[in-house]
């Protein structure tokens, strides 16, 4: 792997989840290939579980992790040919061109603004970084995507799966604050790409990026979706086409144990109990979204690991 | 040791204040126990002597530290059974579980709010963590002890005392802010259960919770208090009864030369100078802060030890 | 070297630069030398490359790192003898003090407050730190000298010297807002230690510190400075009469590939884009400013080795 900014960076899907499984049990079999190797992770935005498990994952390597929040450096300039003389005191190709020389892998998080559709969509923090820095990026969470969630999510159906096509589906959930579409959407992609029978269920008006859900069927009725799922994904999202507006809180969208019946319950967490999903679901059996947390450091690690292998 | 959340966690008082002394002769001698072993700090406050001497401790023996300010991540709710449609993002239910998955002990500082004294005696913070982390806790300041600073003091008194039965006399002082009760509990905790002859002094009103005082002599008069005595052990706490008020800043509180004597001064840190205590204490031989503050990293690093080797 | 918290530090200039720059190629030589040896790194201001080159540079020499912001901890008090009830919760003596017993070796950055003369020209935190602290002391910027960043200077003109004594030239540069005069200082005082013709042009009025600049030649007219020149290092500072002040942000000053002719560019970073220097000089190959960020990590390596070396 030369870089994981999108889940179509990893070469073999299937391989890399088994070998990311095998590595679970043996987290510590090539702290070798890390020597000597220093992970930068950069974060723009909070972070607990990509903040942890990376740093984890790298470890286990036997990596060297150096963290830096960028609010403690220097606001960044993106914009090519700007006069900077506002804001911002260091444009991203210095930045990342002097990273690279501190670091063998960059690893960034950077939120979308939520408010402007067009710069959010050109993901222009992430893609500046693979251009500049000349050495592999990892994302941790950038402005559409989440390609470390979504391989933990499909390490985790994988492991979890008690048939050989299961059905799984997305479900929106209400919330009170506007979050991004990046999770739902590296799911998607990444669901499209597993041997899974694939439903996604949300509000009218609710519809995701149409380039990224392409012909994943979409169903209005959650009751309908949700019928004889195997996983059950529930994650809000902003409004897509009213740009990162809060059109529904519908609590009739909240997750139940009543309309989760005997499906397994997923989140990335974190998770608003009792506004996205009943505590009742949560602390059943059904609830995976533990196990799918830990799943972060391996898929982490894998991903680590196959960039450290393509390394000279 | 199965955790250190309290004082009477330690399964033998005696036995580890002589091995954490034996500890700070080689410190590095039992970097096998840690490795592959992470320790996670959170913090919830502001640290200075705790993060690095807890850090240090731990890299002591080997381990991989890593450490999270609560403000980088998502603001954590505690109440069971909330709506969580207002500012908590995250209920530590998933939090300390999902963050034991990433280490194998779980350090927490977390302050009391001073302005509500029922929420702060349920000590809901480290309770949380205590019961949803599935790895052992270690206290580095909760609402109302701090254990690593009290067995960081009794290893000091142990080194230092020139006679068998020492007198030890905690003082309040004055103070400009609302302080914790914390340091001076677990002094209290600690004293009663060393071979010391230990008394406290505060002005009338200042009584520390009963349930910890037990049977301590409290004496009024600082002056007869302080006659005699080898360690004098300075401390702030703002009131218990009108909870986290700031009543008393009366200077004739604060230590000086003359009232200390030939008594060791002893302090937790940070103190306010000429005004919890005057500069010349402080800059005098009789002043073992330093020294004190150097014993926080083999208290930490025995605490560690003894949990590492509960583990498996 | 028994700190480094100025120039004068390194007892042997051109032997530390020529280490230096054969330490880059086998950077991972010394790690027994930096074994259970820990670098503390303080904080008081923003930092990227000091932050990350530093920190890589005592990983390669095999050393433990813990960085803290001073923010997280405790807000310092430099003056002696001072009623401690107002903001200030922790002396710099106790904190130095306690800090030296978790470290072997001290990095601080405390930036000038750029209003107040006597106090930054007095050194007071740097000094401080110096004064109280029991292990060395190294300067990762202060408030008037930054010589971890004049060596890492020296290494790069070193290294792409094409003549025995090449011509270089300090020019200031227009800013938006005010910066210290440390970058500037800590170049005029390497480049009168190093064989090099060197001249400074700035606008009138914008003279430095004549204890630094000494009989080095001044220029107002940038052009017949620039004449010939091999090295031009860009670099704003504010007003150092009229002190902390941005008087001037006269356009003509800025960097532009027509001036800069030939020469190599150099800038410390972060710079600002198309204020200081125009884009087509930063993207061209005459920029040397990316090889002399990569050599932050060999001057901190080099500095950081000669220190640990006399250690004991």
């Amino acid at each position: 792997m030369k870089k994981y900014t999108e889940i179509k960076d990893i070469p073999n899907l299937n391989e890399t989840i088994k070998e990311a499984i095998l590595l679970k049990m043996n987290p510590y079999d090539f702290q070798e290939l890390g020597k000597h190797k220093t992970l930068v992770m950069l974060f723009f935005n909070a972070s607990l579980r990509t903040r942890l498990s990376t740093e984890k994952a790298a470890k286990n390597l036997g990596m060297d992790v150096m963290v830096l929040n960028v609010n403690d450096a220097w606001q960044l300039e993106f914009e090519d040919g700007t006069v900077m003389n506002a804001n911002t005191s260091e444009h991203v190709k210095e930045a990342a061109q002097v990273i690279s020389q501190y670091a063998d892998i960059i690893a960034v998080r950077a939120f979308p603004t939520l408010t402007d559709k067009t710069k959010d969509q050109s993901e222009y923090i992430l893609k500046s970084f693979k251009k500049y820095a000349t050495v592999p990026i990892v994302n941790m969470e950038s402005a559409t995507t989440h390609p470390l969630q979504a391989l933990a999510d499909a390490i985790t159906i994988t492991e979890l799966a008690e048939k050989p096509k299961p059905k799984v589906v997305l479900s929106w959930a209400p919330h009170p604050k506007a979050l991004p579409q990046a999770v739902a959407n590296s799911f998607v992609e990444m669901m499209q790409n597993l041997e899974v029978d694939f439903t996604i269920t949300h509000p009218k008006g609710y519809e995701l990026d149409k380039n990224i859900t392409k012909e994943t069927p979409i169903n209005h009725n959650q009751k309908e979706a949700l019928k004889d799922a195997d996983f059950v994904y529930v994650k809000n999202w902003s409004n897509f086409k009213d740009y990162g507006k809060v059109l529904n809180q519908d609590k009739n969208w909240m997750m139940t144990q009543d309309k989760l019946g005997n499906a397994k319950f997923m989140h990335c967490l974190p998770v608003r109990r009792n506004v996205v999903v009943e505590d009742a679901v949560l602390d059943s059996e059904n609830s995976v979204v533990i196990k799918q947390a830990n799943n972060r450091t391996f898929a982490a690690q894998i991903v680590l690991k196959q960039i450290l292998e393509g390394l000279k």
